[in-house]
């Protein structure tokens, strides 16, 4: 470039960038309206003992070693922290955690003992919950999970009880205190239905057809709830239906059924090498991204007619279930099913684009991808092979606990995975205590 | 404000605006000279076996639950994918990776089988390194480790051969072909003296005391490694003094011993409650911080003076032994140990600026933190309770194997750390030999 055709583009670029330097200076300063505050919905979707274990194996099974789950590629990754605390010395941490604690942690910002929904170690003391201030706050919120919807997941959204088997009025023995003849909150359904949250989706139905207070001759749970307007579903052809908050769809008696049959791992040499069969459920139990998005459709409408965000939680609940069975191919059937709803709310998040879209475990799990069996030198637990997608062999163990007993926790940090507004909060290394403040700052309470 | 004040400050942002415009505008045409391309020295710590399982172990005992390890606070977290793939049909996964076939992922780019060493699965083709690749382009290689420096993962680095055991010139039975005497590469131990590194700190000294070709009447390596300019070191003492390239120190016969005792881990109901104790090294073993630091001196000054960047790998080796050996409190103390080589090669990079520094694992282990151990409902294999620095109950168990079998590695992925120049390229899930772009790109090779 010569010197007058260096001065002629300078002199251009000093006109460019004053007009320019002109326009932004005086806009600060010209009297304008405030615009109104971002709207942007919170979805969690919460794989239950989804550690990086069961990550892995359902990876290499369905998508081999080298391929992606979809929520792996979500663009932001942070590991979250998952202790409890010790009941009668809450100052101590308890290092492997329960989901009803788990819950408790992201749904109020503190800490609690193994078994607790909602309420304070010790104390016993409630603990708000961001769904119920997002209800205070006009912001719809809705509950989805493959688990009966009174179990610890949901529930550390709904309600507050110091026991998480307290989940209807007929199983209160060990919350005498929490009885509504007492004058206590109730058992977790009747709290659920006291919320009136705009959709709950879900198994558990024999706990709503308990009686109140467990009388005889008091009204169902169920009949209390169609009297006082809920939408009551059972079977998941209804969510095709255009359909009136507040919903309550319990599509099971209890937990849903598991998508996929194996043989489940046994001791050496273990059960395998195996295909997992996809077996499905029953048709009245809808598919958990069927049920996900339903919510977001009721969401969705109800919070533009509000000009609010929604909140929406969604639980993938019987990863953990199959684990504690020691059933791998339920096991992966299950984060298939669950990597699926996370699919459709990434789409929608991305459709939307003021969509915060996290997706996490509450603990890590029994599961470990090992060696395969020898003879001389293999896994003293139980373990499977399985045969993988892309034709190689899987050996997954399961050791936590003495045989024919349920496969326990473990404590390892979790995987996070988020995108959308404010994602980038989730990056490196939290608690699941901050994961209640970075959404209820995305929702816009305590801003 | 009103209307002349807002015209003033409107008009005097406008000046400054425009000065600041007329700067930057014109700055962008004047003829200048071209910067030198950046130099980015790369610092490679890999903690052998530090799985998540392990981190959240030593984390706990460590610093406690809501504590964080000094890797931990790196700005940048992704996660690795580690599989390696079978010998004999190499287009298909082996999902649980040994550290030989892990490090030559990140050290060559390129998947291979369980045990190989920088060769190809089947054709035990060499893979290049890139150590060897950095040499050939003046840019000084350091290696440093606490086992011995012809383990598996300083190997990787230095050397071709299709088994890890193969590691000085009487070890060789497995690799006949790649004796010297047949016209081969010769034992790792052979191949590390070829590669002439600058510096390569570690033990395995009885390798290096085999003679030639396994020959009685040869020379040993050490002999031949004085003879041919090596400073040769065998106590940390020296590491203070100045040295001059190539440095070998080989300071103890085989690994390093462990810098913490405990009670290993036993069936239930297991060790413990137990404080780790630490015993510290025989003092010609130095720490891992000191071989770093002192590679980092000579590193630094050899690359100044050629104006070129450096690549150092360094190792905790023993945090894997001691998990195969179910070891906690060794495993917590190499874990520590690791942890201060990483704070001291942060500084340094903090202080330069031009360092690309990068933690990971090659592979997850046997680790598992789980419950308490009750009389009916108890981890199965082999477990040990210590009681953390912060006064809490953690129970750390081991079940990979048959009892009196080392414990085996897990095919997790496991997390990576990263701070500098491209580590944002680590943010997210990558496989380990996109670790080997990474780290090559950063050093200006393949550019």
């Amino acid at each position: 470039m010569r010197p007058y055709q260096r001065q002629l583009a300078c002199s251009l670029l000093l006109l460019l960038l004053t007009t320019g330097a002109a326009l932004l200076g005086c806009h600060a300063f010209w009297p304008r309206t405030r615009p109104a505050p971002p709207r942007t919905n919170v979805i969690l979707l919460i794989g239950d003992g989804l550690g990086d274990a069961e990550i892995t194996a359902a990876r290499n099974y369905l998508v081999g070693g080298a391929g992606r789950l979809v929520m792996e590629r979500l663009p932001v990754l942070g590991r979250m922290t998952t202790y409890a605390v010790v009941e009668n010395a809450p100052h101590l941490p308890d290092y492997v955690v329960d989901s009803a604690a788990s819950a408790t942690a992201w749904a109020t910002g503190k800490k609690t003992s193994v078994g607790r929904v909602s309420t304070a170690p010790q104390t016993g003391q409630p603990l708000p919950t961001l769904a119920e201030q997002s209800r205070a706050a006009g912001i719809p919120v809705g509950i989805v999970t493959t688990a009966a919807v009174t179990d610890a997941t949901p529930a550390a959204l709904a309600a507050h009880i110091n026991a998480r088997t307290c989940q209807g009025p007929a199983d209160m023995a060990l919350c005498p205190d929490f009885r509504r003849e007492r004058g206590g909150l109730g058992s977790i359904a009747e709290q659920i239905l006291d919320q009136r949250f705009e959709i709950v989706l879900g198994g558990g139905r024999t706990r709503f057809e308990q009686r109140l207070d467990g009388h005889d001759d008091r009204s169902t749970l169920l009949q209390t709830a169609r009297q006082s307007g809920f939408t009551l579903l059972t079977h998941g052809g209804e969510l095709e239906k255009p359909l009136i908050p507040p919903i309550l769809g319990l599509f099971a008696a209890g937990d849903f059924d598991r998508l996929w049959k194996g043989v489940p791992a046994r001791p050496y040499p273990g059960s395998g090498p195996q295909r997992c069969d996809s077996v499905g459920r029953p048709p009245e139990q809808p598919t958990l991204e069927d049920m996900t998005g339903k919510a977001l459709e009721v969401l969705d409408r109800v919070a533009r007619q509000r000009g609010r965000p929604f909140f929406l939680q969604v639980e993938g609940a019987n990863i953990d279930k199959s684990a504690h069975a020691a059933e791998p191919c339920a096991q992966i059937g299950e984060t298939a099913e669950f990597d699926r709803a996370v699919d459709l709310a990434w789409r929608y998040a991305q459709e939307q684009g003021n969509t915060l879209l996290v997706v996490t475990a509450d603990h890590a799990h029994a599961t470990q991808v090992i060696p395969h069996p020898l003879a001389g030198a293999h896994f003293p637990g139980l373990l499977a092979t399985l045969v993988t997608n892309e034709g190689a062999l899987l050996t997954i163990g399961y050791a936590t606990n003495v045989l024919s007993s349920p496969q326990t926790h473990t404590g390892s940090d979790v995987s996070v995975f988020a995108f959308g507004p404010h994602s980038e909060r989730l990056s490196g290394r939290h608690d699941q205590t901050e994961l209640f403040a970075i959404l209820a700052h995305a929702l816009g309470l305590h801003s």
